[in-house]
């Protein structure tokens, strides 16, 4: 196959525009990119609608093959995939995804994370990591948070995006009891009960949760942590607390 | 007082050849940039031997008498700070600190984690964050180990670095149980005593931490993860254990 060798290449300009939030939206497609992000969404059963590798160093012939299920693969002289990749070191394959090919909350989820407007989209991708990794839990992202499928979201993610329930909100649903993780106030973490259908509301660092989430929580959890220290990023508080609620059910 | 506007000045000369490790390493001195991390070093006790300032954007003018306390203050045309920096958005504070004024590991301190070969800044650095914030813990480096105190590094642990005591090792320290994280074997963390003296051994990820460690450690944790998930990073893991520990202590 002739690779592309021109920027204006239609399928792979539709592709660039990926990078902006926008496009991602409007189309319901986003873009992952380096071989082990794409493993990760066929070990979900996800197929890429698209799949682009690079002319000169491709991945392995038996990856493209399991990635061709999804729909057709174009190659592509490798400055111009670097191009539509965001790594510094480029990728040998990135792929064009469908938001609505991602797992959905299962009605009966007993544990998940709202995210209130955490803006770093490393913090929000190592807690979509961490959901997958413990739990599992779904996540839930208020308006304001980083997009978890923008390049560095799904990087950080580890590929956790294509196993682990994300949705969008306008406020955090009624999936449990809702605990507040705030750092000034309410009873210790290991004090509150986790153990029934849970849903964790997390704040951005340094802004916190806004007082009406926390006055309007059905309790208020704190990590104990050092007098005068930064405290806990936002994906790190989240990650406790979900290794909490899984030390509990374990005991229970 | 006159900005300096030569990029061959020699203070700024020095101070740029520390964003390089071996100069670093050679000068026994590292930089710190941004008014909120620069705060986190005063707040600590930690003077700057050298200050530079942004000239059309200087930071306020009662933190630089603070800083000034410590050694000499520069004023540098805006795109030369900027140069100095390594964040995007350029920095209007930029000091100079000795590696010698950082803390020393209290002989008597009781929890710490080892860091085996983690290359990532940003994962070191937040590491170091969630050390100042749980326990407090003092952090342990293998070779291999991307310095804490680059720009990333410092960065990731929000000036943690002035307060958490970090030192460079060959092996393990004996500093308590050696407690070797493994994500494949030994018992659940809830169940391991960290009560006492206890040394948090956490590998990289994917490479997790060599077989000579894990068979030569007092005992062997894990966290429980679901099932073909990537596992938690390796920050993530020692924040996890760092919070186990802090939890047990409470309780007994």
């Amino acid at each position: 196959m002739e690779p592309i060798t021109s920027r204006a290449n239609a399928r792979l300009k539709a592709a660039r525009r990926l990078q902006a939030k926008r496009h991602r939206t409007a189309a319901g497609l986003f873009l992952a990119e380096g071989e082990d992000i794409v493993e990760e969404a066929l070990a979900a059963g996800v197929l890429p609608a698209e799949t682009f590798v690079a002319a000169d160093r491709p991945p392995a012939e038996e990856l493209v093959a399991r990635l061709a299920r999804g729909g057709p693969v174009h190659v592509v002289a490798d400055p111009l995939l670097a191009e539509l990749g965001s790594l510094g070191h480029p990728a040998r394959v990135i792929c064009v995804f469908r938001r609505g090919d991602l797992p959905q909350r299962d009605p009966g989820a007993t544990l998940g994370v709202y995210l209130h407007r955490v803006i770093d989209p490393g913090n929000v991708g190592t807690l979509v990591r961490a959901a997958g990794a413990l739990g599992p839990a779904f996540v839930a992202l208020s308006a304001g948070c980083s997009d978890p499928l923008s390049g560095k979201g799904v990087r950080a993610s580890m590929g956790a995006v294509f196993r682990v329930p994300i949705e969008q909100v306008d406020e955090p649903p009624a999936a449990g009891r809702h605990i507040a993780l705030d750092p000034g106030g309410g009873r210790d973490l290991w004090q509150v009960d986790l153990t029934g259908p849970v849903l964790l509301l997390v704040g951005a660092e340094r802004l916190g949760l806004p007082e009406a989430l926390v006055s309007g929580a059905d309790e208020v959890a704190r990590i104990p942590q050092v007098a005068d220290a930064e405290s806990l990023n936002a994906a790190a508080a989240a990650t406790v607390a979900l290794y909490e609620a899984v030390r509990q059910r374990a005991a229970a």
